[in-house]
């Protein structure tokens, strides 16, 4: 193995010194700022050896959120999307959900009276139509959908809504060695589906809240797992370091966000020794997405709220806001 | 970053040339036989670009059963050792435990006695050591116990006591580009402690039974998680496809067990596509290890019984069955 373990050693040298040289280049839809810099001043510190932050390889953990932190999560998160396109067919196979509600609302498409569905409402919906089949048909169901329906105002793919500057961020990462993860309130296996795909990391690198399976068997007596009903771990506020812990075992050294579901998250990879890096991502761009807070005075929401109160805690704690406005050059592949 | 690939890709077929013509040199620990010939045509069938059955480098997953699988079960599973070993210590803190059943039993050191513990005693002291402390606390008390006591036979570590054979072929699937994971009914956060220094796996590679912890504060305020006694997932039986989903949303191509506790990991393993190796160790070894079934005739056990309708399905089923005595030329690294 001498042989192999030179080779392999050289070549990763040679690596290490072409990818240090280029690092700033691997970012070009940033511009020049204090949120770029943080980023490159946190790699620069984990990744040299004569740096007294240095992180070895094995231990280099980034995380990400998802919705408002990789994609659009405006006017409404993907999946609670793709649920609610759901209920059609779901109530075609069982009508006597026609006249129940939420289920009856959502087929009126009446969209004044579904903006006011509860949160209640909302979990019966997301239950029904997340759970009772196999792992294998709901799989099948998103990747149909995720590969073929629109998001109203732009007229693409949600998978086209992600945000280029991230994708750099997670490619800049990996090629230093980070290990990169989604830690999202979503769906585990919602997010699954595309992952590899639109961001490069493989299922098992997505950690999301988690329902729980029943392994059994069809009727030709193959094995299958079934969705079920009942919650593992609702990944969100503090459920995101304790769903970190279940998953990995071990602390980030940096985590990004954009709402008081991260924050936990935050608190606990800066809790941590050394170079720790947290980032949250204000959306104040009306023009190229969407502006929303209620943080700086920007207009408030119900989805991915970015309080007063977190943004205040952000300053004082030394975590990274991102101005979408001011630090992307751009914002999605597509523009020019 | 197209000089960089380039590299990259030089290397890695340097790197894929050098290990295929070297693959048997691997397994030295290995006598030539069925078992070993099965687990040389798995990884050539899968990783042979030319092969019908070639399988693309980021869905090559291996899972591994652990205690009697990796290391020594007998004459009792490690971390069962670990719990009763906790419980002085325990019954110092809290006193009341002195005259509680079952830790009274422990505390007399009767093994005769102890030996008749049941299961709901056994479960009530892996509740009281394992939960109630903080993730940072457990790990430390593990560390410092899996790195000083002993295995009452031989007198050593119980991290020297892992099947030579068994890292050499961990270590080949690594170098041909599958990803190697711990699927334990025994503690995921145990095992966590020692895997990546034991088995070369980092934390999050390991599956195995799961509990809940609470994310908080200690008295100065830090973010602490500590260890609740519910649980999230029994990782044994049908509990271990259904890990395997949690922890990493897809199936595996080979997995390894021996015992009933394996039976579901197998058999959702070979139900896939294509080329999918399912191999059960069996202790047939009384003078190098030790000898139970009760399958061929075995002597019978409690701990990691091998049954003989286990034996028979693996049969029926085309599972390879590992002889200790005749497949593997020596069982630990410590032997000459």
């Amino acid at each position: 193995m001498n042989k192999i373990r030179l080779i392999a050693f050289t070549t990763l040298a040679v690596l290490a010194l072409a990818l240090s040289v280029r690092a700033a280049d691997l970012l070009p839809s940033w511009n020049d700022g204090p949120a770029k810099q943080a980023i490159i001043e946190f790699v620069q510190a984990t990744t040299d050896k004569a740096s007294p932050k240095y992180v070895p390889p094995e231990d280099r953990i980034a995380t990400f959120d998802q919705d408002g932190t990789l994609w659009v999560e405006h006017p409404m998160y993907t999946q609670v999307m793709y649920c609610l396109e759901q209920v059609p067919a779901l109530a075609a196979k069982k009508p006597e959900l026609k006249n129940m509600e939420p289920f009856k609302t959502v087929l009126s498409g009446n969209r004044e009276a579904m903006a006011k569905l509860s949160m209640e409402d909302l979990e019966k919906i997301l239950a029904a139509t997340l759970t009772g089949m196999t792992v294998d048909e709901f799989n099948a169901e998103v990747k149909k959908w995720i590969e073929t329906v629109k998001h109203p105002r732009w007229k693409r793919l949600y998978t086209e809504l992600v945000y280029q500057p991230m994708l750099e961020v997670m490619q800049y990462l990996r090629a230093n060695g980070f290990k990169t993860y989604i830690v999202t309130g979503g769906g585990q296996d919602f997010v699954r589906v595309y992952s590899a795909r639109v961001y490069g990391i493989p299922p098992e690198q997505v950690v999301g809240t988690m329902g729980g399976t029943k392994y059994g068997y069809d009727k030709d007596g193959r094995p299958i797992l079934t969705k079920e009903p009942w919650l593992l771990l609702n990944d969100d506020n503090a459920g995101k370091p304790e769903g970190i812990h279940l998953m990995l075992g071990r602390r980030p050294y940096t985590a990004f966000g954009n709402s008081p579901g991260d924050r936990q998250m935050l608190e606990y990879t800066k809790a941590g020794d050394g170079a720790r890096l947290a980032i949250l991502v204000l959306h104040d761009d009306a023009d190229r997405e969407y502006a929303y807070g209620p943080a700086k005075g920007l207009p408030d929401t119900k989805v991915g709220t970015f309080t007063q109160a977190l943004y205040d805690e952000a300053k004082k704690r030394g975590w990274t806001v991102i101005s979408m406005k001011s630090d992307w050059k751009r914002i999605f592949a597509f523009e020019k």
